[in-house]
């Protein structure tokens, strides 16, 4: 059985804690979600912030919704490039000695002291498919990109729990270097 | 015995006919050899044109040298959204049907109306190379790339002529993705 897997392809964004989001647009603002995104309860938001690194900026970085605990930015390496910011590739999360960047919103700016990533390839699966097709949480995957640049991921990162949907998250880098769009398809080879 | 060959990564460059040079810097002009490419003969020149898209521009763009039977622009799929160019992926020298761009520089502008590609990815190798290593002209091969973000790149197209020395060429989307940088090394699978 062909495992085949939806990809979504991740533009440069930002996660916030509340206490950033206060900061950015005053205390007690409430992100107004605009779209929901593949994995439940995550949402882009109608609000962008502008960000700045040394060599340069993006006007307007889309912010993912709901607030965290930690604030994390996820560009790629092309970004990073551009940004002037040496930026390592992490799972989300894993934000311990990063860089960090300059944030500016309507209501003020906030220098986070870490939190740049280029975020790792990864698949979120439900329990119930990754038990099916025998994926163990954290298991290295080998997923192959058909099309007009065909490439094989390797080190693709799977992470399992039950509030998840099958999705798989690469950057643009990535996407652009498979000539893939966001909605096409990818299979699991091992 | 494995078949390693180095990476060259292409950032967006210009190749020019002898025309378009005397049209942008002047009747006559000579590019000038800053920095000899890979390839015998081939070199990056001094000299950079601006270039024009609907949605973007870029400021510098290298002039690869000598001067060519037709102008080629290869820029990266990220570069090609930057622009509003929907530049198809092609073998270079292969430029029937594909978009053009304004190229401007000090004396002068020139409207291309075909030219602008996104490179495929390819192999140079050196007649006794290919010979030894049992590889045909045009052959599609599959390249595995290490380190941080491991991927294998299917239909990697394998170039053979005496005048070639071995080199493999990705674009900036293609490094990226991979994690890799110039001169570093990828392992021909088959």
């Amino acid at each position: 059985m062909e495992k085949i897997v939806p990809v979504g392809v991740s533009a440069r964004h930002i996660h916030l804690s509340q206490e950033h989001v206060d900061t950015l647009f005053g205390a007690g603002y409430e992100l107004k979600p605009m779209k929901p995104l593949s994995q439940p309860g995550q949402f882009a938001a109608e609000e962008t912030v502008a960000v700045f690194g040394p060599k340069g900026k993006f006007d307007k970085v889309r912010i993912l919704g709901p607030a965290r605990k930690a604030s994390q930015i996820e560009i790629s390496k092309t970004d990073s490039f551009q940004l002037g910011i040496d930026a390592p590739v992490r799972e989300s999360g894993n934000i311990e000695g990063t860089p960090g960047i300059t944030v500016k919103g309507p209501a003020g700016e906030v220098v986070l002291d870490r939190g740049v990533i280029i975020a790792a390839r990864h698949i979120h699966f439900h329990t119930k498919e990754a038990a099916e097709w025998g994926i163990r949480d954290k298991q290295l995957l080998r997923v192959r990109v058909g099309g007009t640049r065909p490439l094989v991921f390797e080190d693709v990162i799977a992470r399992i729990s039950d509030q998840f949907a099958l999705d798989m998250h690469i950057d643009t880098d990535e996407a652009n270097a498979a000539g893939i769009k966001n909605g096409e398809t990818a299979v699991i080879l091992d």
